[in-house]
């Protein structure tokens, strides 16, 4: 009915990848699309992004400019920790403060849905669209998979353009180019990708990690105080828990306030909840059977080494009707 | 100091009482006292103001007037149950419906320590303290036990003078008696003299229910829904966890509202908390180790069976820091 182009993008299955002519190829489709122009992209740390920032890196070298926006919401030593994984790879990234940015824009909001674009659109429109427009850089590597792909088919995810998001109006547009080397890969496939181009196995093998990071992880409001409590928690549930093998966990500080006892007196608290799931896919899933020891030990952690928190525990509901987070 | 009497309160240890003894000398007692006169007292239900009821009926027959005040935040079928078994018992029991009245007075408070002061006062001022008043009963019979004297004592609870709290001042107080014939006894014993007095089992070793009832397993304001709603989930947790043996069990309505899966659709939806402890008296506790058999299982009909919530949680926190309660 409409006149508007149709473009069909051929998946490939990650059992018919092969990684190392996948690589050769785009690496020589990128430097000929950038011919001797200049590049940009952001990298989160996630495996995408890893990915594209490796093949990028590997195509065009200097003209390649890449940026780790540090939004204050990040796990414990994550942005100094990609940055020293690149630095070791010989990839130069270029770490942007951002914080104060993020923390502004998140004041006052409680509903997840505002919070999330609140920070998607600090990144895009804020932070990274300037990166863009000072850079002089036309040309956009970006992260997109297939599954993302279809998931904005479904409308399961919001229509995103780049362009659009990082607030170049369609006038602009002409004169900047999208890149999407890794848009015929489901995540199996883009983590063979970065396997075989040298990426160490804790960043091509991350497990999953939602993109509003540990604002993902409050219910309520994001203050740089609450992120600071949900980060040491954090901490202490991947430390115990990654020797599970589970398909995901992560803790999630509550906005309810419960009775603990701080000093022999009653006293109102914090309370964490912990989450671990067997899942294959995150379509369904089941809380991981643990140990009491290893839930015991992690509550004494919590509550001993995060202050205010009094109480912590443990989902046991299914994959539905729950969901693997819970904002 | 001051010049007020002091009056020493001599505890009878539960291992030097008899209870039919006691019972007989109680007995006598209460009918000495209010002789032709006319007595007054409130049941709950609990193990005290039911072993009250039932030696002021021997004591005194139809000169005790016993009353049922249905608050509307019982639990499933409780203020039936307990009426039941008394008339089984020949005592009759008067119910008063107050249901409006303490939802009003708990309506927009948020607040645990106003939640609970809201309670205690529709319950003595306006709905007892009417009741008393308009009954012409100058006796008032109260289940007062050892543990609470100390309590009062010590400064944990406050000192309930129950003609203060019923609004009966300091004029009218001569005119009035209050008797308290377990105010020797510490819990066991009153169970004791339950089980003498011929009380079925499930009344003289009811295991403890927080006096706000429901209201304390609700986080945040009261309503009717959510006292529907936890209602629903307490029959749950109660029904399943009984044959554990365990200390205590119990459910409690979260605030927080968490994403859930509703008819294939992403919602936000409730979260339930349960706690089973194990703990000899209520000072120190651990979560009971229920197998996840039993945790899954009730995850699965909570949240089938009690509409609106996706989520549900154990406890896995020891007291301290954590109480046995939440709020």
């Amino acid at each position: 009915m409409s006149g508007g182009n149709v473009v069909e993008i051929q998946e490939i299955k990650t059992e018919n990848l092969d990684a190392d002519v996948f690589v050769q190829q785009k690496t020589s489709e990128i430097a000929d699309i950038v011919g001797r122009g200049l590049a940009i992209n952001a990298l989160s740390g996630g495996v995408d992004s890893s990915v594209v920032t490796m093949l990028g890196h590997k195509a065009l070298g200097d003209r390649l400019r890449t940026c780790f926006v540090d939004n204050g919401i990040m796990r414990q030593g994550e942005p100094e920790r990609v940055v020293w994984l690149f630095k070791e790879l010989g990839v130069p990234v270029e770490v942007v403060d951002a914080k104060q940015q993020f923390f502004d824009a998140l004041r006052g909001l409680t509903d997840p849905e505002q919070k999330r674009e609140a920070i998607t659109r600090v990144f895009y429109k804020e932070v990274f669209g300037d990166l863009v427009r000072k850079s002089g850089a036309k040309y956009l590597l970006q992260g997109t998979n297939y599954t993302d792909v279809e998931e904005t088919v479904a409308g399961i995810k919001r229509q995103h353009n780049i362009l659009e998001q990082v607030g170049i109006n369609t006038q602009e547009q002409y004169g900047y180019t999208v890149i999407e080397p890794l848009v015929q890969l489901r995540k199996s496939g883009v983590r063979e990708v970065g396997r075989v181009l040298g990426l160490p196995e804790e960043m091509y093998n991350r497990p999953p990690f939602p993109g509003p990071a540990l604002a993902a992880r409050v219910i309520g409001e994001v203050t740089p105080e609450k992120i600071e409590i949900i980060r040491a928690a954090t901490r202490i549930v991947e430390e115990e828990l990654s020797s599970t093998g589970a398909f995901q966990y992560l803790a999630i500080l509550h906005q309810d306030r419960v009775t603990g006892i701080k000093d022999g007196k009653r006293d109102y608290g914090l309370q964490i909840e912990i989450r671990c799931w067997e899942s294959k896919d995150a379509k369904e899933g089941s809380p991981t059977r643990l140990p009491y020891e290893i839930l015991e030990k992690l509550a004494e952690s919590i509550t001993k080494r995060v202050p205010g928190v009094v109480s912590v525990t443990y989902n046991i509901t299914r994959k539905p009707p729950s969901t693997i987070e819970a904002i």
